[in-house]
């Protein structure tokens, strides 16, 4: 390697050391569709929540070719109506649709409490990394809250990862990374 | 994996993705010399630095049946005198000695000005891994003007990586790594 893996790579990096053939994964926020694509490949199945019909008709030409995953057009906060496996990975990739309507972006209250549901349910040995982005003010007010909750968390049965270049101006993405160790 | 990278893991991934066995390495902090032993084996060439004798009897005792290296019983400020070679990895393991004097440890001045040196002459695309250790008054006091003068880098010349577990009791060890791009 010539270079400190960028957020995306090392999001990628955690889903994968994380994830077998043998397991299913969750995209809580499919946007364009490129982790659901990531997931297709290295999991056995993978479940991909949006409520932008935009993101999933994305993702869906995305991922032509592969039959392993399910599209639910529906908020990621019922995402349990929806998952009735086991799951070993969970991504949020929180912020707006790149190139989609801006004014559409994750909420703070609605991430927290679907992120609260993800972690009680995940498998043991499972991981669920979020890549948030504080550089808009819904996404401060995410970073805040997302941050308070996971620092808050018991190190007993959580290990929590903040991966951060903090060099960069513009308030940069960063990854918290959280997983159950029993 | 079934785990988060631990602290010193990551530290030690981090080197051995910039290092190849063309290399030459610094260990600014030998202390027990564990540092020194992982990167003999990867670098062409290790100079470590101990202001201890203590830390430099242990550390050769370690790295017996290697020849690659120099030990040298000098405060890490002024290795420059003594490095003549390029260097393409360097690594500030910070506090204090294991199982030594707790009350000689890193100065958070003296620390500043020896990194700021490392980062001045570290051959482009190197790499310096700092273990940074708040959990002591003055540890904590290191992490505060390293954290400021490391965050102030120019994003042109240098990427800094935080690397840090969020929710562990009494301020555990983080890694702040510095990439020089050009």
């Amino acid at each position: 390697m010539i270079y400190l893996h960028s957020i995306i790579e090392f999001s990628h990096k955690l889903l994968q050391e994380h994830i077998t053939k043998a397991d299913v994964a969750l995209d809580l926020t499919v946007g364009n569709g490129n982790d659901m694509l990531f997931l297709v490949r290295i999991a056995r199945f993978v479940y991909g929540f949006d409520i932008q019909t935009e993101a999933i008709k994305r993702a869906e030409e995305k991922l032509a070719g592969y039959d392993n995953y399910l599209l639910i057009n529906d908020s990621h906060e019922n995402f349990i109506t929806y998952v009735k496996d086991k799951y070993k990975a969970a991504i949020f990739n929180l912020g707006y649709l790149p190139g989609g309507d801006k004014t559409i972006t994750t909420k703070a209250e609605i991430t927290l409490r679907a992120m609260k549901a993800v972690l009680e349910n995940i498998e043991k040995g499972g991981i669920c990394v979020t890549v948030v982005y504080p550089g808009h003010p819904e996404g401060e007010e995410e970073s805040r809250i997302l941050f308070d909750y996971l620092s808050g968390l018991n190190q007993e049965q959580y290990q929590v990862l903040k991966y951060e270049f903090i060099n960069q101006i513009n308030r940069p993405p960063y990854i918290l990374a959280t997983r159950r160790m029993r």
